[in-house]
């Protein structure tokens, strides 16, 4: 694991998921871009001394003198976004699988490269966008793909968070500080940080592609240099029109994520707040609420569930489900057999490449007096 | 009454709504555009055969002829929207009070002409954007003026149905025909049928006057020629920022009208279809549910009320509630008053002047390429 | 009318629910026990003079003197629950149609003889157990009486209020004042005031017959002689098992009344307080979600609705559909044909008269110490 | 661990829960009551050989001939309810921790055996209850306690499954098959099942005392030999009322436990199928939804939560609350320290033996004709 020391928030988001399966292990880090809190927070982890490094560079050396059975499997990548270029470009072509958290990199020319490297290496390469993990949303995504609401005319994606509706990096919240920060974040805030959570909800429950974007970027809370709040209109290449929001100056608000996506002859919601739930709106008939752990699920959706219905599972659950996709890659080349694709469900590079052009995409909006940018 | 017979649909509501509260009673009309379909409607709804008319100019010179003691008190259009304009200036202009439906007119010019006759005749006149009346849409509205979220950062409004889904209109359906003929409905669909009570409800809560915006018309089901799906970006004078959304064919959704708006200091949260309840999210506390009923409400949600909380009122109260300001406010110039503000308190001919604006601008900006189009 | 008079609660509730349809005028009353409180209200209803009773004697003899055609139609009771009896007799005896609000009397010897003189009469007699008057309280009737649930095995109802938390009756809060007085409310407090509601709305939606109960009837709040809180167990004659709870105590809950039934194929829930919904669980597949309004409901439920699907309503509809019932059944009569039973639906005197059982029996098994009553 | 291995249910929860925080290992079992059985699932979970045992007196005497820093920590006992006593009866006697299943064991003599054991032995003994470990339940615990609802009026429990309605057993549903066979559940059905679930969650929210109650069981499935319906009335020592349901074959429902507990200020409202949410009800202001992760949050309820407002949680963080907490005490004794009470919250021995007690009771009120049957 490389970032994810002590004060970081995600990366014991990571290791909690990947510890739930029993199925990985943690044994080697750089969980800190400062070395004396990178050992510090290796050995909170129970780290083996000579496995626990300074920095990212020295781990990747230290595997690569190892043998290739002592090596890990993969590498995990829980940094500020502004570090995830250079570490997984490095073990990419090192030859090392590698899950990284999104948004992925900050250009389209980083994206692309990795991109490249990873299709040349032939590696696995997963890109925690975590709510593509869901049961439930993997659900949604079955009954798009097999036409169950019909031609899809609509979709409405909001992503209200409330912690940031105060300048808090002003007060020295880490987290807060370099989500604010262009030299850390790049050039997006609340569009990069959540909103491209939001984009790749839309791929990848409807599959569509966005023809051209409108976006209106703010910074409501005085003195911030990033966007805090981002309101899109999008059209999508079949027609279909939509809208995505993506702020976190919404006062009280948590992490209320909701998809809609209405086509022909069905519409579908779904909230993350209530992630067991999916509400399915037919044309002809009452309204159904689908929920996780049902024998009717599609079976993307009931594999990616461990308790019977009613006993709820959360956020990291459906994190560990992308990691279980990795992990399913990983062992079907370790095997040299085709991967069960039912199996190996996990977002890929090209998903958070694509995220990368998406927020690019919108900041290239929101500078234009122009109603429409270009995919 | 003007308009509102037989398979009418608004009209009965009126009907409901005028009746409730035993304070006015429906006595003369003209209830049809044909002659014969007004009389037999009339007959449906006991009026008396001298005051049962085949078109409105009989009504009008019928009562212009009685002694001021045995006229209307006021007269009610409910005629589809181009129609309004003629009515609503005749009855003006002979001294009567109007109660017409929204969307007011057709055009900023007709608008202009009915907001300065009502100023020269002194006379009242109330658009019914019935949504307005409902108890906790005032209880917001006395929240957000009176700064318990502090300064409005963000606006959210969604009103999305499914009705319009499929092409009833080419099935005979009469509500779907007259909404979907640019000859009676204007150059706007859903955005003036369903997007002038958003914009209405925006302006009722939170007073912010919109600067500028950006829209996104879509004709989205074959063969229509008014849009059936509307998406607006906003830009309030204050700095805050808007998503407007308007649709009718989000296939199962029933009359998903929602409003969300966010300060500096909480969020407030109301739904239609769940009416009696407005969550407020305090940045500083837990979320709170206030229902309609409760003691601690504003006074103006309080008197908006007829039943104790947890007995469910609903559509025909808010309604009926724009009704009683009207009749409060006629009563007061009856008795030579001033009128009391908590009683007389309607949407009035002003209100339905901007969302006439609103809806101009909003057409316009659907046919810009600029990405901003001025108020 | 007799009682309903200013400080009343219920007889506003039925004045809006009789004017809410155009089908019935409010012409006579006695509408308080007091002489002069009857009058003054009567004037704030526009009652006319001669019609506008001191007590109900005299009114009942004014329209006995009347000839026919100029007779009220029928006679609403909505007085304090002992005097039901007397009024109802008296008006039945007399040929008169009624309409009497609940607990229909305090003894079942009283509620015998009210049935056996309707019987005699002939005539129209409606109880106004208002909650079956709700579309989907119909709905889920003729969902179990389809068998669409299969055999009833479970009913839980539970109507939890808050608003006896405490000694409002000390303060001087009429409502609270007879409705805690055994001399007004007789040997019932809660159970008979809401408790009858809930044995209704069991009775009503399944049909099924109590064979044996439990009851544990409690004063919580100190210095109350009736009951504020009951608790029962049921056994019904097909072998099913039941749960009735009604209480007063439960701080800051409004109007919570809640029917679950439990079958073989299926399990049908619904809350008052979200009236427009009924959630259906099926065994082989999703939970649905019927809402009023929704062409696919049986036709009892959609002729007791007014308005589209998402346009709410609520207490004062269901109510006027009693009152539609009966007027419906009035109709019939007057017309001399047999009445249409989707038309005439409403609770007649026989429901009342088992609800006056069903409280005499609750007392009698809190008395107990044996198990189970006998029904 | 003793149980557990293939087929089973609840083990693997358990394995989930103790991986998820990364401070357990599971090193040893004898993971069914089959050895065969046992070493294939003890391989599934990449269990030593030395340490993968083929039943639990083996298990037991291997870690006994280890040396102490050797041995397992605790053992974990997940058999079915008839082998708990005997397992965690010798582990005790042995000296080692315990976590055991719920219901503890099948009589008041064995519970009183244990309950003597540990005492003696001084070991920590849990008992996964694990719905005490929900944030919002440990919330609603502190608030009670803290006396913010005032004086506890009335109580409602209601868990409600649906699973059981059918005969799975008949089909060789090995999890249906030993919870309705009296030869490993005991005398209880459904109210051993989950009514003990049920009666913790009064214990610890409220820490009231049954005096008495009085229990209808039913096996409302033809053919069930044990109990699949409970319906109970309770009396608690203080005066308040309850009510307590444990249904199992309600067609449809998942996992649905709920807790209401009025008092005289106020009203707590928590539903496991949302655990994140604890409605609280005030006298005297508007409802309020308290959230997990809230800075406004108890001590108690804040540390047992992993991540921030808004990232769903679920029952297996639930779960391993109860472990984090027995660990807690585990290493307090280990180093010899006083265990922090925030840290060391668990459902201990005693509150399983007080389980089997209620279990007996309830038993012995369903067969008894006196209405009250005294704890």
């Amino acid at each position: 694991m490389v970032g994810g020391g002590r004060d970081a928030f995600i990366g014991a988001v990571h290791r909690h998921a990947i510890a739930l399966d029993g199925q990985c292990e943690l044994v080697a880090g750089a969980l800190s871009s400062q070395a004396a809190k990178a050992r510090i927070s290796g050995r909170d982890l129970f780290l083996a001394d000579d496995r626990n490094h300074g920095d990212w560079q020295s781990l990747l050396a230290d595997e690569l003198k190892r043998p290739a059975h002592e090596r890990i499997d993969f590498v995990v990548i829980v940094t500020p976004n502004h570090v995830h270029f250079a570490v997984a470009q490095a073990f990419v072509e090192a030859g090392f699988h590698v899950v990284c958290d999104k948004p992925l990199v900050h250009t389209r020319a980083e994206a692309d490269a990795l991109v490249a490297a990873v299709k040349a290496r032939g590696t696995v390469f997963g890109v925690t966008y975590n709510y593509s993990g869901y049961p439930m949303v993997r659900q949604a995504r079955a009954m798009v793909r097999a036409g169950e609401i019909g031609e899809v005319r609509k979709v409405i994606v909001e992503y209200s968070q409330g912690w940031l509706a105060t300048a808090l990096e002003a007060g020295g919240n880490k987290q807060a500080g370099w989500r604010t920060d262009p030299a850390k974040s790049g050039a997006a805030g609340a569009i990069g940080d959540i909103g491209s959570h939001a984009e790749n909800l839309i791929a990848t429950v409807t599959g569509l592609e966005i023809e051209r974007l409108c976006a209106d970027l703010g910074a409501l809370v005085p003195g911030r240099a990033l966007d805090d709040d981002a309101n899109l209109l999008l059209r999508f290449s079949n027609g279909a029109r939509g809208v995505l929001v993506a702020s976190q100056i919404n006062t009280g608000l948590e992490n209320d994520l909701r998809l809609r996506v209405a086509g022909t002859l069905g519409t579908l919601d779904w909230r993350q707040e209530r992630p067991s739930e999916l509400v399915h709106l037919p044309g002809d008939g009452p309204k159904r609420t689908l929920t996780r752990g049902a024998p009717w699920l599609h079976p993307s959706a009931q594999r990616a569930s461990r308790l019977p219905a009613g006993h709820p599972e959360g956020f990291i659950e459906a994190f560990a489900n992308v990691y279980a996709g990795v992990v399913a890659d990983i062992r079907a080349r370790l095997i040299g057999e085709p991967a069960d694709p039912l199996a190996a469900d996990y977002p890929r590079v090209e998903d958070g490449a694509r995220g990368v052009r998406f927020i690019e995409r919108t900041v290239a909006s929101a500078a234009s007096e122009a109603k429409w940018t270009a995919w």
